[in-house]
């Protein structure tokens, strides 16, 4: 395992504190594996709380501070947070508005999430919740009852946290979250497998010439086990299955072209120039693109494309700054 | 070869025309890898141009934009970029205050930027060239004689950016940059070697169980191969090897983690928390910390440390506004 790691019972604690150490503008917790804003909690605003397994790095916990999410919670590799870890996160951004959490859908996340909401309603604490569900690969997979959630997690975060720092109420915070999600799509692909430190040996194996269509974050087994092909065709059989699911044509999108983790920044760019001209072929103009390894998966080599059909008021939300270890602009 | 390209003979272009779909603040030129600002030439203002090979991304293409870089020469992957691609950036940058040229020792970059620079001149463009070589592991290479160029390079193109963001005169920003270099050393370890797509095999092999120590950027030998170790081990092994050559003790630090392609983020905050409690109990204080993939070797795994002792001015310069594709602030 060619890691660069102590212990690999501890990579998360470890990992948490090179977070503190780097960003003051968060209060880190790397025992119990939570990240708040520093200035939390905010009075009179909506706070929002994500998380999920850690090994998805700068997923969540990278998108704290202004203008995204006031805490995250950081599960061990791949491995939902329990519900200790998400009540002390809300309770500590709880301003009295009330605290959105955002949650990818898989079921330990889910039940998780839904334990440490009703442990909040005992704080007299209001919680809503909004489940991330925009990968069109498999209906249900290993880990999920349903469609898994990926990269339109960043991009509910983004606007949610966006909305939530204006100062607009639960409800509608909670609302525009929903809305993200359901105007958005993601499909990925695996080049290579990664290795769960804990575990030691790779998720799943590819053979020579092989790759993996329609994975998820988790090294789980995607859609079909194919060729490996080149850019031009990995695009294609992405935002194919992507268009089928919403059709894009006519549509002003937010594009993220994502790398898992193990992909070249120059391979993602070649994978976003044939995401802008297939959509551009396809009647679609890309409003805002994104480039770069936000949703990862360890090391695994590979990549995936997000979609959000977006209206002005989303885009105007995309646009607001943000301030945060990962992204950052306008401010 | 398991990478996302299409012919791996384009792969620059290929990439230079993503940046170029998804930054329009950039103006591009996929065939000739040239990046430019797009408010480029700024009247009175020296200009900074850098370059080299590919596959180092976002070195430095990624660095183009407001407070950094006027201009990026992308030469093939590993490969100098040629006096024509220089001498085309320069002019195309050039305010009438001059145009630094940023170039990392390497033999075929030092070689073609100082005959771009004497055809500039007959150009009545005034050029001033600084070469960077910060890496401490070993005294010549394969591709150098002398020091190579590695990770000071964003810290000299940062802040001379800055500098000359700032109006100040070619003699100035040269120093600046030439100050930055003197005060930074760095220090490299490969975790696994990486393939050049035209290549189609690895540059180098590493047995099971096995690192190389002081590797450079383009998967190179380095200083010494060594058994597989933990993160304490290979920051320990870095930083005193930094430490030998320029200690570090009663300074204060720019530290920049710098992940080589291959290494999740996860992985890189763990040798941060390294770096920064090594680094404390060496006396120096970490002033200002950077964590991520900045200067890479295409899907290498390892890290790269770089330091530079600040002083009040050059803490300044670092904390100016910047926007460019892969560094944002203040702005």
């Amino acid at each position: 395992m060619r890691k660069l790691i102590n212990d690999p019972e501890n990579v998360v604690a470890d990992a948490l504190r090179g977070l503190a150490a780097a960003h003051p503008s968060l209060r880190v917790d790397p025992e119990n594996g939570t990240v708040v804003r520093a200035d939390a909690p905010r009075a009179g605003r909506v706070a929002l709380v994500s998380g999920g397994g850690s090994g998805h790095e700068p997923l969540h916990a990278g998108f704290v501070g202004h203008g995204m999410l006031d805490a995250a919670c950081c599960g061990q590799v791949f491995t939902s947070p329990v519900p200790d870890q998400i009540i002390a996160a809300t309770m500590a951004v709880n301003g009295g508005a009330g605290v959105l959490h955002i949650v990818k859908n898989y079921t330990g996340d889910v039940l998780n999430f839904r334990m440490a909401a009703e442990l909040a309603e005992d704080e007299d604490i209001e919680v809503a919740s909004v489940i991330v569900n925009d990968d069109v690969a498999v209906e249900d997979s290993l880990y999920t009852a349903g469609r898994r959630g990926t990269g339109a997690t960043l991009f509910a975060e983004k606007i949610a946290g966006a909305l939530a720092e204006e100062g607009a109420d639960l409800a509608s915070v909670a609302a525009v979250a929903r809305e993200v999600n359901e105007r958005s799509r993601s499909f990925g692909v695996a080049l290579s497998p990664c290795t769960v430190p804990a575990a030691g040996e790779p998720t799943f194996q590819l053979e020579e010439g092989e790759m993996e269509l329609g994975i998820g974050i988790h090294g789980e087994p995607g859609r079909e086990r194919v060729p490996l092909a080149d850019a031009d065709a990995i695009v294609d059989a992405s935002l194919s299955a992507i268009d089928a699911d919403m059709p894009v044509s006519g549509s002003e999108l937010l594009v993220l072209v994502n790398g898992m983790g193990g992909t070249p920044l120059m391979e993602q760019y070649i994978a976003y120039a044939a995401t802008a001209r297939w959509l551009e072929g396809h009647g679609a103009t890309v409003a805002r693109p994104l480039v770069g390894p936000y949703v990862t998966s360890l090391e695994m080599a590979g990549s995936m494309i997000s979609v959000c059909r977006l209206t002005p008021d989303l885009t105007r939300l995309w646009d607001a700054p943000v301030e945060t270890p990962a992204l950052r602009w306008g401010r």
